[in-house]
């Protein structure tokens, strides 16, 4: 297996196999985090991140990552890169593309629903970098996929499942039940994360209940691809309407606001309507009481958290809410990432 | 004495001998700037820094020191970051701090007058920060407190005093006499270099006038610190409200505009109506007249210099003037305290 | 010759040999990009990026080329920095650049038209802050300059006419015919490029051809050093004020569109009636059957090239355009500059 000059666009474009290669060495750079193994790995070369939206989290995470392997993340932002668009003069990607990979050995790219004017046409637009690009297109979260988030996801469900911090054991999730559910909140958050957070799950040989009130139905290629996966592992795959029963036997619970289908229109992306649209289904909020009916499970949100609405402060805070440890696997998976499509290993 | 892991958020929080570890440091890392014993101290570290405010020569300061340690220092911004507050959702603090701190050695952080909404509420937001993070925090200016460009500022004076550039002599500063006085102009300037000043010049065994027009006071707190120190020492403390007495006899003399104590209304910070007050005070202005009444003092500011307002051009760039040596200081005491918190010393 | 902490403002303040030291190393680092043999040449230093304009390439090749020689190049944008204006209070150049040197190995400054008020005043800002400053400052381009982009043009050139990438043959160009021709579009773009192109084509001994539309004079001092490099080489220069023509006979088309001499007025750059102005010659794109009459001419082209205004796609993308090679050279030509202006050699 030669993962160097690959994309990583969305998990599904890669084998189990591939994504395995990714996870464990994302667990040996954990435990020998600072270690001389790594850090000659993008010596002296350039890492782009172009981000279309501004991030706190994926930007932190994968600059401390090409400097822990040491090379350079270069944030850029497209305010000052007059892209030709239908109404403008301007570079093409194709140009814009073909020069990059002559400085950088890849480029990660973070578009979301705001600066788009359907849903997909963020991913389209990754689709096209990696088409005019000589080096590897890494997408670092776009308007349907987020592959890092769901690569740390499993990687910290599969430690606290397995033998703790950077000793995770991908075996221990078969069987074992997600409930994903949809949460209350004034944010109108995007589809990538869950999307990607069902695909990986059900990969990974887990049983998915995903609630969500009647109109928040996700993309449904993503959904026929994970209930796919699922009849592959013999595992089931339910949707329910209520913000109650999914609880019931969970061992991951995964809360989490997304917008509607209807949140595009007219060309843009429509986040107040989306907003006061949400504001009719209060109460889905992962609470104690909600976790004491699981079967022990863990708490799982990819952050940032809308704490209040989407879950209390008591299993936020709680002793087994996963959030940091996935959001630290964020680096170790995006260092393997890294060095794994465009490093010397 | 162990300092890693230590946050420096004000120097009266370390000991004397606490600041005299970080100062011997920093003149041996100005004496041996790009030797090979520093340039692994922050090896494929992180360093965040967070400006609420931005800077120039902060941020060139603090990140050049991360580039010299071997490590990098990230430049972020807020208005990337979606912080709970009252009014909107958004990421607690707690969240924030456990995340980076799973990613950084450290973190810096800049938050001045125009970004709280009352005086000290931007150095609280420093010790919330403090109290969740993993590693430490250090102080890049808040609205009260600036520990680095204090440290920068006894060490440009020892230098003065001493045996030049890298060779500081802090026995020298006890007993000579600081003026440091309110300047004219219009910027509104913080309180938090003046305070610093304040604090570490009485600490070292000055001689303190403090001048500035009546309705001009600075925070009682820092007051009462400093006049303890002068007294521990047995040197003077004076508070005058006109703009020629102090030089007789000064040794340094400090001139920089500051804001008054109703800088602050309605919950937001009134730069315009302080900007009009000040107006009311010309002539408060260091020129080469009244320095040739000190006893051959040497001129300090931390920059960027009002020039023509604060002091003539004649001063500024005057033979006695030590600006730039401070304002290089602050890269070598910066390099000491990441190397000292945060390092492999 | 020791090019050590020189200024590189315009390739007319550098002899040809320093010109050709800098052109040798490039090819140098172009052969070998990774060779521990540059990889130490600014260790730990620092070099500061000043961009009063954005530029995506610019940016992109500086932080790379910085580094791929082991050092950092800091990305400063002035919206941070309270310079002193004739209208408010603010840091003076003397200052800003005094204390840069404290902490930097070198300068880049970038600033066009439309942030000064009058053609030039860019030019005059990067000459106050390299008569302060004590260490080199770069042209990353100004509103008459852009050396860096005239030598990975003349590299480009030389790669084609010679043996190929990393390979360039300088004497081959002796006696080719450049055509610099004036391009249709709504981009009202600088003069910088197209100015450092003609002085360093004709410094190398080709045969120029410059063609706009009347009105769309160039700097008199530009044509007129260019007019003396040519009768010292004894090669032709000549203006033409039509489309075709000048395409007879070419070996080099460079498509570029201009603004005008009456682009400033009332103190400030007026983009909009230039793209107005512009509109009233349509026609003057390179194409396939314009390159069709020259001598087999390549195509070059700084970028971002306004593909179907100055060039075809057909040309652009086809097998005779160097405009990604050139872009490529701007990387290591950089990598050179650096590295004999303010590196270990």
């Amino acid at each position: 297996m030669d993962l160097y000059g690959r994309d990583l666009i969305c998990t599904q474009d890669w084998t189990f196999e591939e994504l395995m290669a990714v996870l464990e060495l994302a667990a040996k750079m954990k435990r020998e985090r600072f270690s001389e193994r790594w850090s000659s790995v993008l010596k002296h070369k350039t890492f782009f991140m172009f981000f279309y939206n501004p991030s706190v989290r994926t930007r932190q995470s994968f600059e401390c990552a090409a400097t822990e392997l040491g090379g350079h993340a270069q944030y850029l932002e497209p305010r000052a890169m007059r892209l030709k668009t239908a109404a403008s003069a301007g570079e093409t990607v194709e140009d814009a593309a073909k020069v990059m990979s002559r400085y950088a050995a890849g480029i990660g790219i973070r578009i979301l629903e705001d600066q788009v004017p359907y849903y997909g046409a963020g991913d389209e637009l990754l689709l096209e970098y990696a088409y005019w690009a000589d080096v590897p297109i890494i997408n670092m979260a776009d308007d349907r996929f987020h592959p890092c988030q769901g690569l740390a996801d499993v990687m910290g469900w599969a430690e606290w499942y397995g033998q703790g911090p950077g000793r995770p054991d991908y075996t221990a999730l078969q069987g074992k039940k997600l409930l994903l559910t949809w949460a209350s909140g004034a944010l109108a958050r995007s589809w990538c994360s869950v999307q990607e957070a069902l695909l990986i799950a059900s990969r990974f040989g887990m049983h998915i209940t995903l609630a969500y009130p009647e109109g928040y139905d996700l993309d449904s290629q993503v959904i026929a691809w994970t209930k796919a996966h699922c009849a592959a592992h013999g595992t089931s795959f339910e949707i329910i309407h209520d913000p109650e029963s999914g609880y019931e036997g969970a061992h991951i619970v995964y809360s989490r606001n997304w917008v509607s289908p209807q949140a595009y229109q007219d060309g843009m992306f429509q986040k107040q309507s989306e907003i006061q649209k949400a504001l009719a289904y209060p109460g889905w909020t992962t609470t104690a009481e909600r976790m004491a009916r699981t079967d022990n499970a863990i708490f799982t949100h990819p952050m940032p958290v809308d704490r209040g609405s989407e879950v209390t402060d008591e299993v936020a805070s709680g002793p087994r809410s996963v959030i940091y440890d996935v959001a630290e696997n964020r680096l170790h998976v995006q260092k393997a990432i890294l060095a794994l499509t465009m490093g010397n290993l």
